[in-house]
């Protein structure tokens, strides 16, 4: 099996070996120590301005993004949400069913965010940003320093969400004035899906202390206040943090430059090699993360998808929605290699044969 | 390292092969097969009437148990919640955070639940009725019985955290006429943290379609509807469902009857063993998951917890708070023998030599 997804992506040794281990008890000082340890390299991946927390949630990406939202904002806010896609909407979705106050930036898919689209908001008594840094159902990477900008003149706070970005494409948590990033464990850190992480600068911190919001399991409160004996306040998902640890480790030692330069160097091999074949690039930005791909002709992405999966064990996404008959998409993350792209490539060009 | 916490427990090494290998795309049609198979596998193990449905939540047990107060209960309710320590307090705690219409019946540590206990709040307008099986913090085990009638006689919901006594103590979901039935992966089911599962009864799902609980991750509504294809809203723990269902098939083989067997025999093997030593068992209804000890004499349970995780690699677990300085526990989940436990109790007699 070859798995082309983004998430869960193909595990590495070390992550897999942790897997088939017993699990130490939790509540104790080396568990701390080893907890404290991977918010400092978490931060140091990302260049978190030094007084930065992160949150450790058992929980996926979206209870993330929604407990993010609802830690940092309340009905006095006026939020801006940018919506290019699945994951764009799931903002907006968060924001109306708690009834926030909030305007769409709503972008065709494949679009760009550019500076004509903030225009309209400008000096317009915004007080937040909720962005996808890479929306992962088009594959688009916004333009974050054009995001910085505007959230620096307009005094908005700044929620990113890097799940699908984080070690594919550059990012730097002090240069780009982000106050929240969240990232979840099944992308690019390759670990299996479980946990997601919200790192907070100060801003955010004050923020999570003064909002009144309701909630037990998503209080940030009781995680920052138990974050620094590097305990969490429910218990986590502890093979997870063993994984992270060990690859927060690796990353460190490796450099986050060399590994989102492997990524890119997948991801521009495959798409070079892609255009040869009956399929464009939708995408002017794409994230080293994944390609989005819309089949020429009366090539179907369902049929691409199926034969792959049925004939050569491939899988690659499909999308869902109003996109399924359009694209379909191939990951770039975890352990795959130039030769695996190859291999996917020369399974793509068997299959054509029998669907076009 | 010997572990005689309840959580994570000691793995099996069927579960430790799943860890330790890649993970399937499971966005298909096979996965969702599996967690068919999983729901009915989960269903049968208590007995849950046929027409249960089971929320398969990534989050840990606190936040299945706000989850599902949430998605069942409203302002509108009158909720009891029964209060024996640590895991009622919880109860207590999410019905207070979210303004939800109260009462606790307030249990002494080590106590029972009795009829008199009930006998103030029958005929009193109660709607639901939130309890914890086995409270964990003590060790009690509640008699369902009891509950039962008296919520039958009140026309009550009865929502039960069987979270760390369900495949330790035997248990019957349709017998008990339990509403809602919440258990997590680190417990008896041995896999490690990270999921919850929530069985609902009909009545449970239509008061979820019913209640207008405004959440996105929490929203039982999508994943009951995604569950009707064995699918869930967002990225679920995948190694964790395919431990799970692993894990099913086996208690389904062996059959639930003879894993609590087993588990009963471990506890009742310790707890004449352990007594002969200065130590005694503060519960007349222990649960077979574990045994809370109170140390006689001078000896206090830090040091005893202390001496066995520092002189023999062995880890029982502290109590927190007021029990800190009372007691400490000993789990008996978990792949672990009669001849670990004839272990543990030679080493407390050493270490019993320097501590006291």
């Amino acid at each position: 099996m070859l798995n082309f997804t983004v998430g869960p992506v193909t595990l590495d040794k070390e992550v897999l070996k942790i897997g088939s281990k017993q699990m130490p008890y939790f509540r104790n000082a080396e568990f701390s120590t080893m907890t404290l340890e991977s918010e400092e390299l978490l931060k140091r991946s990302m260049n978190s301005p030094l007084d930065s927390k992160v949150v450790f949630l058992t929980a996926s990406g979206t209870a993330a993004m929604e407990a993010t939202v609802l830690n940092l904002f309340d009905k006095e806010d006026k939020l801006l949400v940018v919506n290019g896609g699945v994951f764009g909407s799931r903002f907006s979705e968060i924001c109306q069913v708690h009834s926030l106050n909030y305007k769409e930036i709503k972008l065709n898919f494949f679009e760009d965010l550019t500076h004509g689209d903030l225009i309209p908001y400008d000096k317009k008594g915004f007080t937040g940003l909720l962005i996808n840094l890479h929306e992962t159902s088009t594959g688009v990477l916004y333009d974050i320093n054009l995001v910085k900008e505007f959230c620096e003149k307009n005094h908005l706070l700044l929620l990113i969400d890097a799940i699908s970005s984080y070690l594919a494409d550059p990012f730097d948590m002090e240069g780009s004035n982000a106050n929240a990033v969240i990232i979840s464990s099944q992308k690019a850190l390759g670990l299996p899906p479980g946990m997601s992480y919200v790192v907070l600068d100060k801003k955010s911190q004050d923020r999570v202390r003064e909002i009144s919001f309701k909630s037990v399991y998503f209080n940030f409160n009781k995680y920052l206040s138990d974050g620094e004996r590097g305990q969490t306040p429910y218990t986590p998902a502890v093979s997870n943090l063993l994984q992270l640890n060990k690859k927060l480790k690796y990353v460190d030692k490796k450099s986050v430059t060399k590994i989102i330069q492997e990524t890119r160097e997948l991801a521009v091999h495959f798409r070079n090699e892609i255009i040869k074949l009956p399929f464009e690039i939708p995408t002017k930005s794409p994230s080293n993360a994944l390609t989005a791909l819309r089949p020429l002709g009366s090539i179907s992405p369902e049929s691409v998808v199926q034969s792959l999966k049925m004939n050569s064990d491939i899988y690659v996404m499909p999308n869902g929605g109003e996109l399924s008959s359009k694209i379909f998409r191939v990951g770039h993350l975890g352990a795959i290699t130039i030769e695996n792209n190859q291999y996917l490539l020369d399974e793509i060009k068997k299959n054509l044969k029998s669907i076009s």
